[in-house]
């Protein structure tokens, strides 16, 4: 049972290049260089038109608990290709970064920075796996977790059941989490609840039918035994047998339960919710619920609803908890400043002959641009650390590619987004509570339009950049271009081309 | 910082429904009732002709650790459900379950069980959740990995790079093992190389040669302080500067490095990468690798090969370490025996209104049957447990569904897949090493036929059931439904219609 470490550590939960890179920055001296990298996403998830931030409090205990551990360094040992005075300086790390970040439940979108973490070049390098580990999927659930909400009616409830298939177990708990933040109600997961104080939901499942072989006594059994039942009424027959029996015991034990629900697992759902609908009403059950599962996601969900099923409450498990249709979010982490030989910061850029992998250079800040007069957004705007749009009365505004799509907007306000979490290795933001974070987000929606929140081709909302950033942007791109054709040119002179 | 318990444990990493189903069958004194359960998917993932088997390891680390602990316990009182004394039981409960699998690196199919627990009902109905859990994700990743390996060339390597796309933590440590198992060669995870010994892999990121501003002087630096020395070449500008600068390096160290390899990570990688293979050739660098990544799966790298990319390695990142095409495997955890009044086992079935979602009923064996002759596959045979072909000298197969699709079988031999893991909670099996099991893999696909290894369209493998094993679910599958026309019967009777 090698892997059953007592002093199993998150440190090493990194790519190996970064450890090697840190070696170089050491060795060269420059390890202590003073860097800022940024975490930003490229395209919104699922063509959406927003993504909801989920990942900090994770990231804050991982940052909170940098050290090596004693197997860590062993084990670094045992891989003969780092000297004993270099596992003694990873020893004696001590996490001095400062981090800026969007706080869980903020609404954000592609090619801004959602994080941003700023010291010791070598530190910031060490912790870029982690951190993008953590932010990529909760993020993604949580944003899919908007979407599924979305579709379903004002008072219906949706509750995560995903956990036996999700990708591992920090999956099941930390997408349960995220899916809570991004709207649904509640987790089937145990541990879920026990961790994060999620609201948990579960029922019986097929087996305790078949364990009784007599749907009826399987009912029976359960219902004698809770208070609030819900019957699973497919394991045979729903509209023939499952639904006879759940009425049938449900009205013998009368006002010893409470019958909450009945839900369905398989079948045509349209069809059944409306003829379960009648069999319940007719039976006086007017206010028994339909719970619907299986394989479910906002598409299903949103063509039942046309349809006119008579589904109350939704049960959504494989979909939500691995973001199916996509899996990954794809957030990078990409460094845009660096200290010189001076001591002074300067930006970098990353080219590439794929143009969306060109990154914007400079330390930034993202600022929220909404209107004065009703709190409706008018769009992001990303700006170098230094600069002031909530002190300006107007706000020119253009799209950083087709930048003949602009606007100049006046009476708004403008708040900054990214917020100090630590500042040279101390904690200086609170965490909230997950239900703080919960309603936070909820209440986010209010300023977007309904254009940017619909499933299907949002509107596409502004990320603009300042002038300032667009321009350093655009130069910094025009100096790279030089220089690799100024390295050419030298080449061939010094191979006597 | 709720959720870090010091006694953190899996017992509660399980649907509510479970204990709800544990508490009615405890109230109603059924809890130690015996009843077999069994593991199967549907459908292979990703359309392929087999699946891997994976996750055995965690599920018997799991079962040993069971137990209850006080956080767990003390959260569930707070539920204000459960009575003391069923929080006492759950306390005092001991694992006596028996356990069947197959064991990892198993080549494993549709429809047969790859997995049978065995023991009390209630306890039986916790482990669901977790064992879902882990099968599912790993399983699911050694057979993605298997696809990516069996097309890529003989000597090239393939490394997991994943970590920062995975779906939390978990799946980053073992997804890399499942791949590691599936036919990779290491893991860029140092966390996963530390916990179960795989080779670790990495060189340096775009940000090392952003950080030294000059590409040139980042490349120094990085093969001044490592042995074996990977260029990443595409920061600027692959053919024009980060070749060159590459090249240039490596003749400077001369000996003083391993001129390992150029790694390229966008861009047109198919044209790239042949004229990186001339720049390395003319400057006497022949048995330098280039290594190609950039979200690769088995079709890209299909591609690749096709248009004569001069790759020799391949770093796959997101696709394998989310399996992006298909997400989730979809295995359920079924009963399909329970303990009757009289203490005779009973067989059981679900129906379903989607036929694919029946059941096969009673406990049973999965059979490899291959020719003596040659040990080449011929198919799976399931059948109920005390069913013995491997002393029959002929088989008739036939095809559980077309059953036109028939053979009579000679000169085979018939190996069970099912081996003893646990018998009344104590653990009969011994762990093999990862690497046996990654061996074991491989050699698993010599008795395989070509036509159902191919990642497009592959001939089906079959799967079979016994002749006794058909009768019996067909048998089932009458007696469900005359007993639900019988209900019907009944109630009409009893409300006087």
């Amino acid at each position: 049972m090698k892997y059953q470490y007592p002093d199993d550590s998150l440190m090493v939960h990194t790519d190996l290049y970064q450890i090697n890179m840190l070696k170089t920055y050491w060795e060269k001296g420059v390890d202590q260089k003073k860097a800022v990298f940024e975490v930003y996403f490229r395209d919104n998830p699922f063509q959406n038109g927003y993504a909801i931030f989920a990942g900090l409090e994770r990231v804050v205990h991982y940052l909170s608990d940098f050290q090596f551990t004693e197997s860590d360094l062993d084990y670094l040992k045992s891989l003969k290709i780092y000297s004993a005075e270099f596992l003694d300086y990873l020893k004696n790390l001590e996490m001095n970064l400062s981090v800026r970040s969007m706080v869980e439940g903020e609404l954000c979108y592609a090619s801004e920075p959602l994080m941003q973490v700023s010291g010791p070049l070598g530190q910031c390098q060490l912790v870029e796996t982690a951190i993008l580990n953590i932010v990529n999927y909760q993020t993604l659930i949580a944003t899919k977790a908007a979407r599924i909400r979305s579709v379903v009616g004002e008072g219906d409830k949706v509750s995560e059941f995903g956990a036996r298939r999700a990708q591992e177990m920090d999956a099941a708990v930390w997408g349960a989490r995220s899916a809570y933040i991004g709207g649904f109600d509640s987790t089937s997961n145990v541990r879920a609840g026990k961790l994060f104080g999620i609201p948990i939901s579960g029922t019986h499942a097929h087996s305790l039918v078949q364990a009784y072989r007599e749907e009826y006594e399987a009912f029976k059994a359960y219902a004698e035994t809770h208070r609030d039942v819900v019957f699973l009424v497919d394991t045979y027959d729903t509209l023939r047998s499952g639904m006879p029996n759940a009425i049938r015991v449900a009205k013998e034990l009368g006002d010893k339960i409470n019958f909450v629900g009945v839900r369905i697992d398989s079948g045509d759902m349209a069809y059944q919710s409306k003829r379960i609908r009648e069999q319940l009403d007719e039976a006086g059950f007017p206010n028994t619920r339909i719970i619907a599962s299986n394989d479910l996601d906002e598409k299903t969900i949103l063509n039942l609803r046309m349809q006119g099923a008579k589904i109350n409450d939704w049960g959504v498990g494989t979909k939500i908890i691995t973001a199916y249709d996509q899996a990954a979010l794809g957030a990078v982490y990409k460094l845009v400043s660096i200290e010189d030989e001076k001591g002074e910061m300067v930006s970098t850029i990353k080219i590439s002959s794929n143009a969306w992998k060109i990154t914007t250079p400079g330390i930034k800040q993202v600022w929220r641009i909404t209107r004065r007069k009703d709190g409706k957004s008018e769009g992001d705007y990303v700006t170098l650390i230094h600069e002031r749009p909530d002190q300006l009365d107007e706000l020119f505004m253009f799209h950083p590619i087709h930048t003949y799509i602009n606007k100049t907007v006046r009476g708004f306000e403008a708040r900054p987004l990214l917020r100090k979490i630590f500042e040279n290795g101390n904690q200086t933001y609170q965490l909230p509570t997950l239900d703080e974070i919960k309603i936070y987000a909820q209440n986010n929606f209010n300023y977007l339009w309904d254009e940017h929140k619909r499933i299907l081709n949002p509107q596409q909302y502004p990320v603009d950049l300042s002038q300032e950033l667009y321009d350093l942007k655009m130069n910094s791109i025009k100096e790279i271009q030089n220089k690799v054709n100024q390295n050419i040119e030298e080449m061939k002179i010094n191979s006597g081309e």
